[in-house]
């Protein structure tokens, strides 16, 4: 019996991992479990999963969250409530929190020798070395929960590192992938949430109409599987089908396919090294998928895409500086407040500003975060 | 440096392993090979890479040989001959001879202790059960060559066994992909010959064409990765770009891809388990190929891999008769003696009339290959 803690509950990664634990419960237990604001999901999840431990955001929500259980377990609040259900006792984290605001439950977890299944991709861009540095000296496996990490991961199993000679991510191309750019300037928050492959997460969403989701990929595959941005690359590959592949120096290329469905790579990092049923799942049937297409990328018309790699090249507090730009300029497009294509100036004008430190620091990262952040919504003010 | 002796060394797999050979010098080294008549290629062959011991068809080819050589190596006549060369001291076998003819050599090799890169799929389905029970009781590695087996072989490396839920082979299609039953009525062995992926032998370019040689895969996949014909699947795929695929319990896909070149699926069998630089080879740029195609198998238009797959289910003779019966028949289709939808007649005719053994001896499937072809031939004239 694998006993998980599962940040983010409410949200699509959350969701689909209570699915891949209720459809094999002789191997996965709930320890703890956090969530935001939704008690009304979450009161539900936790009287069926009955986790020990509750975290959520603020003391209204713990009184609602406490009224609708009938059970009694230790609900929590804020961030030390984030971290400290992360810490409980169990042997893998799954972190699917959104955004920055994952990195200290994830470090700490680590420090307590927890494996992470790690679908919180913000945290190793913004702190990749901090995190996997912390795993290495503590003996934890990081996971990927992401479609595309997942496949390379499976892609690389039993095979060879010096022996691969590229990873090359899958991008869909998102919402917005027969636009030309001068046809993104009018686009709405609707069209941009419309995902032609997968449902998830609305920041994610837009992400993949921005291309800053491959961006912020490359960057996590940089740290989870140790390679150079010269070895990463990005194909477009409309079907979703193939997930991701690596090259190998003899020229054989190893790819991972499947239907677009996130309980795979969750399972995976659940289950791994092992393989269990998917319960339920479709199988995929390529006769019936019948074309798969590749395109190359364009890096002219994806230009966040260009400005992850200078920053993960770049390095230090870049990345840092890389996605707080993206998530607060994102937060704002979502509010209606800026157009799509500021979100490329925003993050553009951030990583021209900023001063650039080598080795950051945990406070460094944080300090340069928050700073990143502030200073956008106050110029939108 | 690993010693490797070469049976069908002027065929299209042999002079790709040499190719191979040539391009790692400090890893292969040739101890022995063999060849059938063609002494003007065979003696180029021999200069170059010295072997000690070289067996060709007879001896009248012996007395051309030894006049185009400029060292001194022995040289061998007849199926003594291949024997002998194939069982010289070395590491690895790889068998590139066509038809039946391999299986002798192949055992005896394997009593020698030696690793089997094995090009030769007859020997496997003619004698499956006697190779296979060989090769364990004499701790030697069975290597596929093929690239359908050697993709499956790559996707199952670091993966457990009983995880597998299907092996998907693929199949280009061959010559007459497009041709309606109808239509295959009047084709000639010059439209037969012209495969639209791969540069190949005659005989196999044929079983291409009429859809056995994927019936013949089936049945060594069989043998090689120990499944049962249940979950053996073929799909057809236009492009050969996706070699072949593991299918997981938990609906993950494992692909191989490249470039159609037989040098890299031969490289992996010699340099297993480890890769090595695919020296001049072209790597596979999917956004240039653009699109890949799936279609499911049509087991009515290519009525050759039905055969295969109950040959194969039934067992014992049945794939011996399946495979000598095609032998004869597609070497008269060669001599213009028969039409191309003969072979399928001959085929399932000789599988009708067969008294089947149910766990035949060498001798008793030397004897009912031997039988088959007589009459195959008798009936002809």
């Amino acid at each position: 019996m694998k006993k998980i803690n599962l940040l983010g509950s409410t949200g699509s990664i959350g969701t689909q991992t209570l699915d891949v634990i209720r459809s094999h419960p002789d191997q996965f237990e709930m320890m703890a479990m956090s969530f935001g604001k939704n008690s009304d999901i979450g009161s539900h999840q936790a009287n069926e999963f009955r986790p020990e431990v509750i975290s959520v955001a603020d003391t209204e929500t713990a009184v609602k969250l406490k009224k609708l259980l009938d059970y009694n377990p230790r609900i929590l609040t804020g961030s030390e409530g984030l971290s400290e259900a992360a810490c409980e006792p169990a042997d893998m984290l799954v972190n699917a929190v959104m955004g920055r605001i994952g990195l200290e439950p994830t470090l700490q977890a680590i420090e307590h020798g927890m494996d992470i299944a790690i679908a919180n991709k913000e945290t190793l861009v913004t702190a990749g070395h901090l995190v996997t540095k912390a795993a290495m000296r503590n003996g934890v496996k990081l996971l990927p929960v992401d479609s595309e990490h997942s496949a390379i991961f499976q892609c690389l199993h039993g095979n060879i590192e010096k022996e691969v000679s590229q990873l090359i991510l899958t991008a869909s191309g998102g919402s917005f992938r027969d636009f030309k750019r001068e046809e993104l300037k009018g686009v709405t928050v609707k069209q941009a949430l419309n995902h032609p492959n997968w449902s998830m997460g609305a920041k994610i969403t837009i992400d993949s109409a921005s291309m800053m989701n491959k961006g912020l990929e490359v960057i996590e595959a940089r740290w989870l599987f140790d390679m150079p941005y010269d070895l990463i690359n990005v194909i477009l590959h409309r079907e979703s089908i193939v997930h991701s592949m690596v090259e190998y120096i003899d020229g054989s290329v190893l790819a991972h396919m499947g239907t677009p469905d996130m309980r795979v790579p969750i399972q995976y990092a659940l289950s791994h090294p092992m393989r269990l049923d998917l319960n339920g799942g479709q199988r995929l049937k390529l006769w019936e998928v019948g074309k798969l297409h590749f395109e190359e990328m364009d890096f002219e018309r994806f230009r966040l895409l260009k400005l992850a790699y200078d920053a993960g090249k770049e390095g230090g507090t870049a990345p840092t500086v890389l996605n707080a730009a993206n998530e607060a300029a994102v937060s704002l497009f979502l509010k209606d407040q800026i157009h799509f294509l500021d979100i490329e100036t925003i993050v553009e004008r951030a990583l021209n500003d900023h001063n650039h430190v080598q080795e950051p620091s945990l406070e460094q990262i944080i300090d340069v975060d928050l700073n990143i952040r502030t200073a956008i919504e106050r110029d939108k003010k």
